[in-house]
């Protein structure tokens, strides 16, 4: 089969990959459409020491099942979790399965990932995708979960109002999720599109400089650069929550002692709930289409891959079939 | 009157320190006994820039007051807040009074501390001391309080078991603290006499060597060193919490990405709530009396910062009537 191949930093095509082997409780997919995220170009710049396909955000079609058990998903629509748990570790019989201590995860970790014609997961992590959900926006329900960990992470926290910093790939899905908790919401933009977009949809903008020192009760990092964990926790009140929805790929030096004099929450937050993501699509509460600037085929992969890294554009898919 | 005086570094004993002058609102304390704790230290190496009178854990006795409202505190033996705050701030109206965006800090910022024969506060941050709590004991209670805090912040929080890091002044009485909410508790120690305190009080201690890597729910880091919090955070599991009760001086280069990945909560932890040390005391729920190694007249200041800046002494006090 076709996939995309990254080796020691560098991406190509192969035409003659191995079509993944079969387990009796997994499920063969033929892939329709990914999505090129943040991670992917971490992968790239060796993030996780990644060697193998990437692609984690995708919809795909049930062509093959393990077993007799699992006859029911043929043909459906799916999504998977990206993170593929083992269901008999400590942090499996805790339900934190994005947490599993033996897991794989698609694209980024001992398992092949999404940009190629086919792939192989676990039945268990499946989901299905509604009718009234399109391949477009299916491709955005991995992100949409992530950003949806962040309402987890806050329930039964009590807080008015939220900064988040970065409005781009993740920044935009995180600002609608957050915009739907009824809190005061302000969005830090870079770019004209990014302002564009939120502004489309009602959202709140401004710019780095106008945020106010300790202001803010919640306030979430998704620049993926340290200036932007910077700038939250400078937003931020005493007692206050900083979340880090972003990977650091270099250690950063930090002023504990105003962590600690302010008494402030820093929290990592990483993959999500697909169940809210596939529901809030479903109920038409999120809205992606505007988010989508171009679509390729896998062998266009080199102009998806210098699109995506150009400054305002915010999504860009590959069709596989 | 007599007080210590610290001037950029150099700690000296003045006979002619003018007696503070009293406000409405104020009462005027002849002190007792005052101890020496982390933060003192800390103070006397430049950390918040303090010039003054140091001194902050201490009991005293209520010699004047600012109004006849006030009246009823005459007399009475009493410990007062560290934070002097304002009541009428954002952070007082949230009645995060430690917060208070115009507080002093009794002999840490703009306000004269404890090691002094007398001290002037405000009359609404006095707590009386019961009969049945010695000096000695009350001059624990503003640290004490500080390891309460912990409990505040763990509050509604679901965990197993925690992991202290450091047995030293306010390790010890986190230790004791931490034992009475019913989880697993282990103690990371470094000195024998760390370890003799605690095991006479029956409490696991265990060396840094045998920390197992993301084996416990919530991790305590009461070191004030670096080193301290990275092996808090070793022992985190997925998800885990880990609480900064320690002061850190320098900028600390931390793996963020690893906090993102397991999801860690990382947390700051600071005063806390005097109500449940004197209770805690008053109770007998607390032992203190065994961590004081010395008490010395304020003459013999010198003494006692030597003291208590050797290995394995714990706790060292100032007698000032």
């Amino acid at each position: 089969m076709k996939a995309l191949y990254l080796h020691r930093g560098q991406l190509s095509l192969l035409d003659d990959h191995p079509v993944p082997v079969l387990n009796h409780d997994e499920a063969l997919l033929r892939i329709k459409l990914a999505g090129i995220c943040g991670t992917d170009l971490a992968l790239l710049k060796g993030y996780a020491d990644f060697n193998g396909t990437p692609g984690h955000g995708f919809v795909a079609e049930v062509i093959e099942v393990g077993d007799e058990a699992s006859a029911e998903w043929l043909g459906k629509r799916v999504v998977a979790e990206v993170n593929q748990w083992c269901g008999r570790c400590e942090q499996c019989s805790r339900k934190q399965f994005s947490h599993c201590l033996n897991r794989q995860v698609i694209g980024i970790r001992d398992h092949q990932g999404a940009f190629a014609e086919q792939l192989v997961v676990k039945v268990k992590t499946l989901h299905a995708v509604p009718d009234n959900v399109s391949d477009r926006q299916a491709v955005f329900i991995e992100p949409l979960a992530a950003a949806f960990r962040l309402v987890e992470q806050l329930q039964n926290r009590d807080y008015q109002d939220v900064l988040l910093v970065g409005a781009g790939r993740l920044g935009q899905l995180i600002a609608q999720v957050m915009a739907l908790q009824g809190k005061q919401l302000k969005v830090v933009v870079r770019h004209e599109r990014q302002r564009e977009l939120l502004q489309g949809l009602q959202l709140d903008c401004i710019s780095e400089v106008d945020v106010a020192a300790k202001s803010v009760d919640v306030a979430i990092d998704a620049t993926g650069h340290p200036s932007g964990l910077t700038l939250a926790l400078k937003a931020l009140r005493p007692c206050g929550i900083c979340l880090m929805k972003s990977s650091y790929p270099e250690p950063l030096s930090l002023d504990l002692s105003q962590l600690v004099i302010d008494e402030v929450e820093l929290v990592g937050s990483r993959c999500g709930p697909f169940e809210m993501a596939i529901d809030a699509l479903a109920n038409g509460r999120i809205e992606v289409e505007r988010l989508i600037d171009a679509c390729y085929p896998l062998s266009a992969y080199q102009k998806a891959f210098a699109d995506i890294s150009a400054t305002g554009v915010i999504k860009v898919l590959l069709k596989m079939h």
